[in-house]
């Protein structure tokens, strides 16, 4: 029967709370949050504007927010220690893409796991990709994030050897289609071990970078 | 400098040479496959047509052509031993994506992976899944294949906690324009951690999943 | 001649009068009840914005408004019975399509229709779907909504046996592409008996649920 | 647990066997067919061009094949009584939708349901639709099949009461983009009461008309 | 040389000088109408919002503004009358059109050629334009406009002879694709004799037909 | 009643009979002539391949087939006499839309109307149409045909005073979209007086010019 | 090694530095500009917001801001004096394009270019263009900008020699699509010595011509 | 007048007579060709099939054909030499663009300018690229060719400091949707000084780059 649903559940044991915020009121939001509050997990909240952010905090304290990535979390445990060996890199070409970058990076330090920053190295100006390429190598799995054409997980691809989740972003103007462009960058690349979230998915991108790095200790 | 480049082919020592068959010429094929057999590796030739598959056997025997993933296969090891421990589950909803799924299975096989085939499974008739979940579930990862309305990632991506790599088919017609349709419920599937290659990119799956198979067996 | 056009009319005699309120300014709409309200029928005006209700109900306080459906009733009786047997069930994933769900569910009610709703079974959790099934199976007709990557329809439909309007809704974001992606999933959708209506178009979903509930009823 | 299914199953009891012929070889329906032949059930093949259904007949002669509608049929029943009142309307412009209205009318016979066809009914000579018109109107609901611009649903819908399941066709040429053009008209029709499937999928259209016109004999 | 172009001018003498509002200031169109009042010709000022159009007003007080139109128009002689025979008939579905309609009518206007308005004739309530058929017929050239689907050009065009310019508009929402669905469903008409404008070009729409009905007159 | 149909017909007498040849077969053909035939009209029959032309003619030898323009055309009067005053004019820019245009004049010249054709004026070397500028201004209507960036009706437009007709082509490759980009350029166009038809429809464009011309000499 | 970028910097020696000032708040760009202050360069940002510019023009005073381009510049020499010999030749249609046009112009004019504006020369008055064709002949190079139909570079394409850099804008309404319309338009062009940047791209433009015109300079 | 054109062909003196092969028929080019050769000047005819060519060869034994571009050249003058200092890179990623390049290369060659060819320099594999950089920095212009993600100008462009014609392939299957991925790619480009031109058009970059590289020489 059904019970193999719970099954499933399990396995995912210490995996904190998530709420999509988008679409959800901030009382909304805080009724959920209490319901779950009783289950002593860490809380993961994406998208939460700024405005919606403090009325939620002014109900529940315990929550954290962070402007760039939009995200509120609250940590269970106060200072929460890495499980797991070795780290995700996230990978991006600058200012533009910090949004959905920051929001994948909180992600997976919400999930307890470490991740290292690689923030300017944009596929425009090569070397300062080359610069950081060794440390990218080293992380377990890499979310790579662009916007524009897209197409730098095509050339991280090309350097590394672990699995590459590629993040399309909607920034851009003009032929860029609000992300398209980026998109179908990611799809068609000519490197091989890339797949491809929604544009802007940051969360996504994340969860899917967090599931193999769990993998990756799990038999450890 | 660039022996940084090299470092990377190393940590994909064992791994077999790959051609697109697409696009090239039987004797181009045949070139390109003369070089490669001086490494003693295993071959593997995607997308080729019965009738190049022809030309190519002809010349070089030692390769053996799979009709319906349309891969030909040349293994240097008369029988391939799996090193890695599990398998990857290669589910798919019935006749129609046989060719994309298969190109999928043949691809992991030659990469010395083990893999399930969980072949009539579509969300249309959804106790064929519920029959079959357990030994999906006990998979490191699944590649979840799916033309038409694309639904079955999602439906998988619900009862399973391993990362799924969709493949979108071009199966279908009319609104389905070529893959499209698919293609987009993929990338918009409301289950967590699931990622998304080319449409018909069974090969593409498949190597995503070989290196989070690799990784899940590597720390052993 | 076009007398014809009367007969046609004849066969929807006890259907409420509806109105489309989007596009339509607060005193138009105020004009258009006026002239219908001399016809003692039921009056449903969709698409009405809180501020547009605000200003009708203050003109004509017989009018009900409906935040989360944006609907204006007025009833004629005072206390609406059911006349049909049996009832249409009003199936969604959740919070998100709740506007366009509502919008439907209101709509079959303005008709006297009875509505059961089956509002948190989104496909990426099954098991809450299979929960309700008895319950949708006995239905005469289901209208099923769904944003994001819009599968649900497709397993609903594979489970039972009656129609279904699909409704698909423009809840998402990027390769969601304003309710595309949920509007090709459906209208590609594997299983049989599935047909579907305009992007967040709630009321058309309800509006053949009622034609078929009749017709099911009338013959009796 | 999954019992379930088998009652949705056994609500279709009566129904004939359908296979989907695109994309199947003539010796993979040759096979099922043998297969189903053993249920002594009425089987319908769709979308079976002439040279596979020779290749069929040959082998098993009980099948009919009909050159229009691309449909094998085999009758378990000699001579196949209706066994519901009323009819379903099968409305279309002219020769070039026809292959899409006979893959309707065929589907619907093989179910055992009386149509009737009004195939010559196109919106730029609306005369002929009201030649016709009260017959149509008689129906239990119609089946309205269009290319081009796909305007008749529209114009069919504001002229009936019942239910009108509408099937855009891929005919046309240039700014048709085989058959996007009437899909759009369809799905945005002005005319209540109309629901839409895939382009081409006279089978579809059919089958959700077939559901709706045994709904309201079920009640008799 | 180019005093071809100067030909060219001739030949539109005693045509009103027009300005596309769109996209300029007040100001700039201020500047641009004194300029123009010097030639003593009619002026037609299109696409300006009530807030330009009070401060244009202020500063040129001979300039009448229509709000549903949106238009701005300065009559240099103080009654306009009427130099050409027959009349143009504006078609369309109701109040939603209404301001492309508008649009297209007093540009006819400004242009001293006689409109008629055949407001309420939607084809999904066909016996309203049946009910004044013979007057449309009696026109020298139509201008259909029509939203969502787009439907009535065709029906319009199969009941006239005379040339139909059909302009689409941007109402509707979901599939509509801000007037893509009405834009394809004219291109792809199967009535003949009509011919389509830029979605919303409700002044292209009838400038089209101005130069047909003065051709019609000219040879007098 | 509907004998305003007849009305209709009646206002268009002298016209030809018209057959789009796409999509019937030669025997098809060869049946809806001979009928026609009886009524001692012209006939015209579009885009009929040289194959089927070949067929018909055997069978009927009064029908002469044109290559370019893939039309049979029928005279049932031998000598065929221009009975309006005045031209269209036929304006392309070179060989790859030779087929298009020559639709549309031999659709003209079969509903007995003169056409000159300017057949070699790009917009890519304007001075070849400036050395025709005067006899194309002293036609009564253009048609207008262009492929690829379809910019010439834009041009010509902006030359001449009479209405143009619009007709892209799908000539072109790439980002040309079977000639979309044609189609979109002419819908946006800048100059005023241009409607447009559907991709390749030479008969469309000529029969709207045909229209416009005849009222042109109707109040003679 | 990397020093291969170094020596790619010293190429562009003399050029300002460029800041992309869509997406960056006021006080992101206030620092960038700081730190670039100190390399003693031109400074240009694009794509400034008044309220923006305003912000920062108080914090660094040394800014110009140019409403009409929406670009902020900083001289570090007082008077700028033209180093090239010849011009860019800046053609646009009119008032709608000028903002693009404009960042265009400024961008040259930051690199230290001189540029000359033909900005009233749309393809619907021909005979504008050719009033100034010999000045626009005797540039380097031309940037043209074009929206709606886009169709200005290819009739400039025909008239002139020397490479053209054409910019679509998202000027226009309905089929337009934010500009593809024209984008389209020039991909397709028929004239040869024609290339495309982004829709809006003044800058891109600009900065493409800018290295073309240094080409022609520098072997002097 | 229109002298001014002749001064724009003289501008051109010395480059060859170029003929666009694809939708003529092999008599139609003998036809063109033959005009041509009274010239005394190179011929070039691009996009020519083999069989087209043999039967043109056989006519003008004097053209050579070149299977891979698909071109046909013939040379005035029996031995040509180069009259230009410099050269211009063709850059592209290996077999699968081949055919463009090589459009693009036979081009330049039959104009009179040397090429170097970089054909293995995909951004997948970014050290071969580096291995020629230094070489492709040198040229004057670079023509960069890529299908599939299309992100190899960007790479390129931010290692080069003069101007790139990029140059989408239709090369890749699904998602690539013919080109477009790629074409939307180079669009968006994140790097300054690149310009784009049709899909496959191999000429066109070619052509772009030669007047470029004729600016870059002319001054001297
Ligand atoms: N930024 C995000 N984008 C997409 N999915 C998200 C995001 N944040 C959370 N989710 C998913 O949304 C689910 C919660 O959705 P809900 O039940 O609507 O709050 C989580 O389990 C995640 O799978
Ligand atoms: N939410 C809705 N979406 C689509 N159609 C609607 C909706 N609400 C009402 N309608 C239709 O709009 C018609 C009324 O349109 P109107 O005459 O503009 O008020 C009704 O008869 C319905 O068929
Ligand atoms: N022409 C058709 N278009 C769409 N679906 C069809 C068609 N004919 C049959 N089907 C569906 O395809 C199913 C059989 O698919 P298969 O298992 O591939 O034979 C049937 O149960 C029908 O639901
Ligand atoms: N090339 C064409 N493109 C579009 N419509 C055409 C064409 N040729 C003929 N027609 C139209 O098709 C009608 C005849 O259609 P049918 O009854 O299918 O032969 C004619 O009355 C014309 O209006
Ligand atoms: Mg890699
Ligand atoms: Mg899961
Ligand atoms: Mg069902
Ligand atoms: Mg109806
Ligand atoms: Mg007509
Ligand atoms: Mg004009
Ligand atoms: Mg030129
Ligand atoms: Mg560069």
């Amino acid at each position: 029967g059904f019970a193999k649903v719970d099954h499933h559940r399990k396995k995912r044991q210490g995996f904190p709370e998530v709420i999509f915020g988008e679409g959800k009121s901030a009382s909304q939001i805080i009724d959920i949050s209490r319901a779950m509050m009783n289950k002593q997990e860490n809380i993961l909240i994406t998208r939460v504007s700024e405005e919606k952010a403090t009325a939620i905090c002014e109900e529940i304290p315990s929550f954290e927010y962070d402007q760039i990535s939009r995200t509120l979390v609250r940590r269970y445990q106060e200072k929460l220690e890495y499980q797991l060996d070795g780290y995700i890199a996230i990978v991006c070409a600058g200012t533009s893409d910090l949004s959905v970058a920051e929001e994948a990076a909180k992600t997976a330090e919400a999930f307890g796991v470490e991740v290292r920053r690689f923030y300017d190295v944009g596929v425009a100006g090569i070397h300062r990709l080359f610069a950081h390429i060794d440390e990218i190598r080293d992380a377990t799995v890499s979310v790579v994030i662009a916007g524009m054409e897209g197409a730098l997980p095509s050339v991280v691809g090309g350097l590394v050897s672990h699995p590459i989740i590629a993040v399309p972003t909607s920034i851009g103007y003009g032929a860029n289609f609000q992300g398209l462009s980026a998109l179908l960058t990611m799809l068609n690349s000519c490197a091989s071990g890339i797949s491809v979230v929604n544009i802007d998915n940051g969360f996504g991108g994340a969860y899917n970078a967090i599931l193999i790095h769990r993998l990756a200790n799990k038999r450890t």
